[in-house]
C-alpha cells in the first residue's frame, strides 16, 4: 500500500515535471516571439535590412518550437490521460502555440516588408505611425505572456480590454496612410508596404488577445472566445 | 469474460460514435463556412448589401461551432482517453475547426468592404481580380474539405500545391490595384477596400493549406506544418 502511494506520487510527479516543462517551453517561445517583434519593428523604423534578415532567418526557430511543444502536450495527453484543469492547460498551449506562431509570422512579414522599404531608400512617411502602434501591440503582448505566466485571470481580461485601443490607433493610422496616398500619389507603392505593417501590428494585437482568452479558460475553465462577436 | 468483452465492445462504439458526430459536425461547419464566402464575394461583385448584412450576422453561428466541436473534442479527450490515430483525429479536429473559424472571420471581414463599397456606389474597379481570385480560392477550400471528408491525403497534398498558384493570382491582382491608385488618386479609399479584400482572400487559401496539413496529420501521423518555410 505504502509503495503504491509512492508509486503513484511518483507518477503525478512526473506529470507535473512534464506540465511544467511544457509551460517553461511555452514562456521561452513567448520570449522569442516578443523579440522578434521588438527586432522587426527596429529594423522598419532604423531601416536596418541586415536585421530584418536576421529577423526572417529565425523565423523557422519559432516554428519548431510549435511543433515541439505540440508535439508535447499531445504526448501528454496520450501517456498521462489528464483531467479537469490538467487537461485545460494543456488545451490552452496547444491553443496559445499557435497563437505565438501566427505572431511569430507576422513578424516575419514586417521584416520583408522592412526589406523592401529598404530598397527604395529612406522615407520617414508613416514610421511614426508604426513606431505608435508597435508601442500599444508590444505592451499588450507583453501583458498577455505575463498573465499566462502567473495565471492571472484579472490581468488578462484588463489586458482584452486594451486590445480595443490598439483597434482606433490602427484605424487613425490607416486614415493618415491614405491621406498620404492620395496626396503623393508616386508614395502609393511604399505606403502600401507601411499598410500591410500597420495591418500585421493589428493581428499580432488580436493574437495577444487571444492569448489573455486561454488564460480565462485555465483558471476559471469557462471559454470566452467570441463573447464580443469579435 | 463474454460480458466484458460485449461491455468493451459497447463502449467502443459509442466511441466510435462521438467520433463519427465531432466528424459529421466538423463538415457542418466546414459547409457553412464555403457559403460563407461565396455569398461574401456575391455581395462585393453584386455590391448586394443585403446579402452583406446577411454574412455578417450569420458569423456568430460559426463562432459558435467552433466553440460547440471544440468542446467535444475537450470531452472526448477526457472521457475516453484515446491514442494513436483516434487522439490524432480529435487534435486535427481542434487545429481544423481553428481555421474553419478563420475563414469565417475572412469571409465576414469581406461582407464588411462589401458593404463599405455599395455605400459609395457602384465600380467594377479590381472587381474582375476579386471575382478570379475567389474561385481559385473556393476551389481549393472545396478541395480541402473533400480530402477532409474522405480523409483522402492524396487529395490533401495535390491541394497545397495548388495553394502556390493562388500567392501568384494575389501578387497579380496586387499590382494591378495599385495601378489603379496611381492612374486615379481620387479611388484610393475605394480601392483600399478592395485590397483588403484580396488579402482576405489569400489568408482563407493558407487556412485551406492548414487544414489539407492536418489532414496529412491524421492520415499519416506526420506534422508537416511548415516543411515549406510557410
Amino acid at each position: 500500500m505504502m509503495d503504491k502511494l509512492k508509486f503513484e506520487n511518483h507518477i503525478a510527479s512526473v506529470f507535473d515535471e512534464e506540465l511544467e516543462e511544457i509551460r517553461n517551453d511555452l514562456m521561452a517561445m513567448g520570449g522569442q516571439v516578443e523579440q522578434q517583434l521588438t527586432d522587426a519593428v527596429q529594423a522598419i523604423c532604423e531601416a536596418d535590412s541586415q536585421l530584418a534578415e536576421q529577423v526572417i532567418q529565425r523565423d523557422h526557430r519559432v516554428d519548431e518550437m510549435e511543433l515541439e511543444i505540440d508535439e508535447a502536450c499531445v504526448l501528454v495527453i496520450a501517456r498521462r490521460q489528464p483531467a479537469a484543469s490538467d487537461l485545460r492547460l494543456v488545451v490552452a498551449v496547444t491553443r496559445a502555440v499557435a497563437d505565438l506562431e501566427r505572431i511569430g509570422d507576422e513578424a516575419k512579414k514586417i521584416a520583408k516588408h522592412a526589406l523592401e522599404l529598404t530598397e527604395s531608400g529612406p522615407s520617414p512617411m508613416g514610421y511614426s505611425e508604426v513606431r505608435h502602434l508597435a508601442q500599444s501591440v508590444s505592451q499588450i503582448l507583453r501583458n498577455a505572456l505575463d498573465s499566462f505566466a502567473r495565471f492571472d485571470a484579472d490581468t488578462a481580461l484588463a489586458t482584452m480590454q486594451e486590445d480595443k485601443k490598439i483597434d482606433m490607433e490602427y484605424k487613425t493610422a490607416l486614415r493618415e496612410l491614405v491621406t498620404y496616398m492620395m496626396e503623393d500619389p508616386r508614395s502609393i507603392s511604399r505606403v502600401i508596404n507601411i499598410l500591410w505593417v500597420v495591418r500585421s501590428l493589428e493581428r499580432i494585437g488580436d493574437h495577444a488577445k487571444n492569448l489573455c482568452e486561454q488564460v480565462v479558460f485555465v483558471v476559471k475553465g469557462k471559454d470566452i472566445r467570441h463573447r464580443n462577436g469579435q
